[in-house]
């Protein structure tokens, strides 16, 4: 499979997959007792957390993997800056989906938004860069040609 | 002590407590296993639990805790926006010295400005607003009078 | 459905919710970055945030979840005691399958045994001991009916 | 000053330090926001992060340093088994002092015992096995001959 998801990243990589771009976009997340804190709302740290298995899990519905990306390529991804707004409170047992949106990229970063959603309703907005490092150096590396047609895919 | 600190609020709170005020706005953390990600460098989330505990210590120094806003006033604090810039990788070992400020205050919020420091080196810079809740119905509420004076204390 | 559940209770739980015995206590999780430490493999402490949540979902299926148990009956779950063996590393991107069994029950608490397998293998055993309190007074309470026939179904 | 120390290991360890036993096996941890969960206690996985904490820096005050471990030796600290016995919660803003001790060392591996005081007040007892294995392998290796006296001197 993986060998098809490669070849059809000439062709249009989302139609291939049988999924829907919004499938491929929406992460479901289901809010529990390690998300929380004494407040009873889920803790601010975590969301960064929570987007990030969000956007992997997307970004693996198209073919790539962080340990791929570090096997193969001695890739890392790293986040150089974010901004967040919580707009409401999460609750424990709530089902939370968040969708995942390539704002732009450049060669070696990209600009992502990250919406969570309780049901139509927008509970927090995250907007953050990430950046593709050498591994050992961290030094800023242009994304591999795969991950740039993946992104392109989640625009 | 307790008291003596209620007492000192209207005269100088910092000078009072013999630590001057760059003692009282900095805090040592020393990063450790459950902080660093398979990049080996400090994950991203967690600088926001560690700005947590930085400015719940610096405000403790001036006589604020968490549990006796929520006890004695029903309050609990929130964070409703941040922004944040990773300039520099943090590693296993390292000690990082935050430095929390409080930029403004309004009646139920304020913005802080949490800078990361290794040695001399800026590594992170953070800056988010705290909102004041009531617990139970999440309504914004202003500061209690004694907190007022502590966030003018770390301005 | 809440209502469906509640009359299945008194006959087979299980299987009037169309799921087998084993899909109700087979849970799958993804390691992600937030799960692994600077040895590259899931860190220790992780395990137990997992496996609560596997139990959690396990339970939820049965028609129990922590928020109506604290919110109707001001009930909390504790962990009392716990035995972890871990056999083997779990890397970033696998695919982990948690299996929930109860092991006993008492009163007030109960045994569970979580099984963590990659594939056919087992990666990690846990025991531990669930206790479920008073909220407030942290004092042990016998387990509602109802959460005394969920845990007889996942025996 | 690290030359100091790997010079004073052929003497008595702890007595070139100044510092007291006591001192190098009690570490102060202050119970934060991030540490907590809905039910307003300690979350139970936490009482693990804060012991590899606790643990970590009893060790660097006689001179060992995970980093040290991993880039001069190429080796990684790994859990192997670990017991809990939750006594007592723990809530927010107390402070905890975690004492640890070395109970016995084999080549490649130890057991350590982990006990949380509230004042004097046990609150939570660990046992744990740490495992010395090779990085990438993730075979067992003895531990260096610097870290077996740092161990002795932790019994």
């Amino acid at each position: 499979m993986e060998v098809m998801i490669e070849n059809s990243l000439d062709d249009d990589i989302v139609s291939n997959l049988g999924l829907s771009k919004e499938d491929i976009k929406n992460y479901q997340f289901r809010i529990c007792y390690e998300d929380v804190d004494a407040a009873g709302i889920v803790y601010h740290a975590r969301y960064f957390g929570i987007a990030d298995r969000a956007r992997t899990e997307s970004i693996r519905r198209l073919g790539g993997t962080t340990s791929e990306l570090y096997k193969k390529d001695g890739l890392v991804l790293v986040v150089r800056e974010a901004e967040i707004h919580y707009r409401k409170p999460l609750y424990i047992d709530e089902l939370v989906i968040v969708k995942t949106n390539i704002i732009t990229t450049l060669g070696a970063s990209c600009w992502l938004s990250q919406v969570f959603f309780r049901d139509e309703e927008i509970v927090t907005e995250l907007k953050l860069q990430l950046v593709c490092l050498k591994k050992g150096s961290y030094q800023p590396v242009p994304f591999p040609k795969k991950w740039k047609k993946i992104m392109e895919a989640m625009m």
